[in-house]
Formats: structure tokens, sequence, C-alpha cells
């Protein structure tokens, strides 16, 4: 099965878990899209009435096409449920995210959520994380003295480029995305303690002690995997 | 001797401290503006050469005015040395700076700084910190929750706003200023390592080990005093 199949399978798979009335966060990417689709038709064909809640004007720009009712993650109680992507998840359900420079919204939507699923084809489970390269978002005034230090330290940092190859990607915020080319994480947590306490550094791509399900898009089927916390 | 004289002389003072060559960060607020001038007089008088890193809008206005060469922190080698004001200094050399909002452009100068001097009047020292409320500059999307949370935590946050008192404040990374109002701060260490972790927060205004000189404004004239790191 070609890996946009998988996707299009847990993505459609994973709309299963939302009920009418929910409040849902809308995460972002290529796997992401398949599951508001699914939602979307959901809503047409069943009436389901659900408030979406998005990480990226990307994602809004689809859930408002598909006429899912969006509102700021400020304008809601609570999340029931948050599906979103992954870059990469380890055998202890740890996460990767950012691949797509949505990383900020997307941890700020997934700390206010009761509940987190991420979906994934099978390429993205590892045992360790690392070989993907982690997201960084930094404000620009200084970023490139972050870098300096980033370099120093081993981590062997690039700046997200657009697409042209040229000019900086620049996230929703604003700010740039320096990838760190890491290789194995060996220790997640002291990483994530580093380099939250860089002064420059607005958020980073480990998503740790988040996740609760993840649905994996398989050869023979999605598998769904409770993560215990 | 009024405030504002006591802000003079320490401003006036502390530019004595400049020698020619040197890469300067220039601080934001009351104070260091009038360093600023003092700094303005020199460059015109003595003909110093000498590179301003600015923190703020305001102070690049004023510099560029007074005809001082700037650069951005990323187009320089390295920061010889930075002035700039503070809100709170507790007697081991702790600060609180933001009440002028710059806090996030000021710690990043002050980070890439080889030597650091704050220039406050004595009003400014206390014995602990935390009269002054501690500002902490968070990103628009999300700020409700991050405010609820500081608020179930006991911190009795407000939003910062313009004199209009109405809008909320914008820093100049188009951002928002939650202001801790704390009375008393205890562990500075602990209470910045838990605020910097919260998603949502891109800096606060504690800055710890950070200064190597303070000049105080006193009736007597201005004290230097210096802190062992």
């Amino acid at each position: 099965m070609k890996q946009d199949e998988l996707k299009r399978l847990v993505g459609e798979k994973s709309v299963e878990w939302i009920k009418d009335g929910m409040t849902v966060g809308l995460g972002t990417g290529s796997t992401v899209k398949f599951m508001v689709d699914a939602l979307g038709r959901r809503v047409k064909t069943e009436g389901l009435h659900i408030t979406g809640v998005t990480t990226s004007k990307a994602t809004a720009k689809q859930a408002e096409e598909l006429g899912i009712t969006l509102k700021s993650v400020d304008a809601v109680d609570h999340i029931d449920l948050t599906i979103d992507g992954a870059d990469e998840i380890s055998n202890d359900f740890q996460g990767i995210k950012g691949g797509g420079a949505a990383l900020l919204f997307e941890k700020i939507v997934a700390t206010n959520s009761d509940q987190i699923m991420w979906i994934v084809d099978e390429s993205k489970m590892v045992k360790n994380l690392g070989a993907f390269p982690l997201p960084v978002e930094v404000i620009p005034y200084g970023s490139q003295k972050v870098f300096e230090r980033f370099d120093k330290k081993g981590y062997n940092p690039t700046f997200r480029k657009n697409n042209d190859g040229n000019s900086l990607l620049l996230t929703d915020s604003e700010n740039y995305i320096i990838d760190l080319h890491l290789n194995d994480i060996l220790d997640p947590e002291k990483l994530a303690d580093d380099l939250i306490k860089e002064v420059g550094v607005v958020e980073h791509g480990l998503f740790l002690n988040m996740v609760n399900t993840v649905i994996v898009g398989r050869a023979d089927g999605p598998e769904v995997l409770e993560a215990k916390r």
C-alpha cells in the first residue's frame, strides 16, 4: 500500500473517536488533511455538531471550506480531543512534531486538550527519536546567535528555508525554524529542558508525555495503540 | 534630588565605561534614555567609534537621531558591554526587567554580551524581588489559557494594556505581556524554570545571574556596585 493510502486510512479511522458536541483540536499536515476531509463528510452527512480548534492557517482554511465551525483556543472552555500527525513516535510514545512548521500552535492546542491522538503511517514509528530533524522555533532577532550556540553544542543546526531554497521560512507567528540534525536523541527530557531555556527559543518540536492514543497506518490496516499516561 | 535627576546622573556616569571601538548594547527605558543622550554627546564631541545594538524600536529611533551607528545583534561578532535599566534589583543582584515591555530583546542582547551593566535610581534596589509586577511575554494564541493557569497557581496575573486602558499592549514581536503580581519572589530560579516551561511563554522578566556592574543613583551621587560572577 502506498504511504498516502496508509495516511488516508488512519485519517478516516481517527474520526470514529469524535462524538456529537465535541470540541476537537485539528492538527496540521498531510495525514491530518485526510482526517479533516473525513470529519467534514461526517458533519455534512450526519449533521454532527463539532467545534474545531485549528493549529495553523492551512488547516483553518480547509476546515472552513468544509463547513466545520471554528473557534480560537482562547474562545473555548476546553478541548475534548485533539487529533494531529507526528513526524516521529518512539516506542515509549514520545514524539517529534513540526515538520510542517506549525509546532507552536500545535503544542498550544495540545497543552489545552483533555485527550491527544496522533495519526501516522508506519514509517513514523521509531525506536528512538532523532533521525527526523528536530524543529526549534526561534525569534528572528538574535537567531544567528542561537544558531551559533546550537552549532557549538554539536546539534548540527540548519535554518528552515522556503521552497525557493533561498529565503528563510516564517512560521504563522513570524518566527524562524532551526532544524537540529541529531540522529539519535537518547534523553529527550534533558534536551527539551536545555532547548526551552535557550533565550530566543519560543518552542521546540519535542512533544513529551502528551499523547494518549496513536493510530498507525499499516499494510494490514490501522493499528490503535494506547499510551499509558 | 528628584528621581529624574538621579536617573540622569547614573546615565551620564555609565558612559564612562564605554571605550572607543566598542560594540555596546543599548537598553530601553527612561534611565537608558539619559545614557543614550550622553553617549550621543561623546560620539559627537570626541569622535568615538561605537557600534550600538538596540533592544527596542524606541531606543533605535533615539540612537539613530543622535548619529550612533546601529547593527542587529546578528550582525556583530560580539557585544562588549550592554547598559540597560532594571525595574528591581535584589541585594544578591538578581533583576526584574520588562516594565517597558522590551524584555525579550533586552534578554537576547544581554545573553550575547560580555559584560552587563544596569543603571537605576535608588528606588529600584530591594531586598527580595516581587513588589514590582513580573512581566511575562506570551504568544497571543492561547494567552487566555496561560492567564488562567497563572491565575490557578496564585500568580495574580493581569494583561498589560495600552495607555488607552482598553486594548492589549503588543510588544515589538507582536506578543502580549502578562504581569504577575507576586509581592515576594522567594525562589527566583524555581519561578524562572516554571515560567519558561509554560507552553505559550516566550520569555519572562527575571534576569538571573547576568549583571556584572550596577550603578545606583543616590542623593549623594552615583554608587558603583560590582556583582561577583
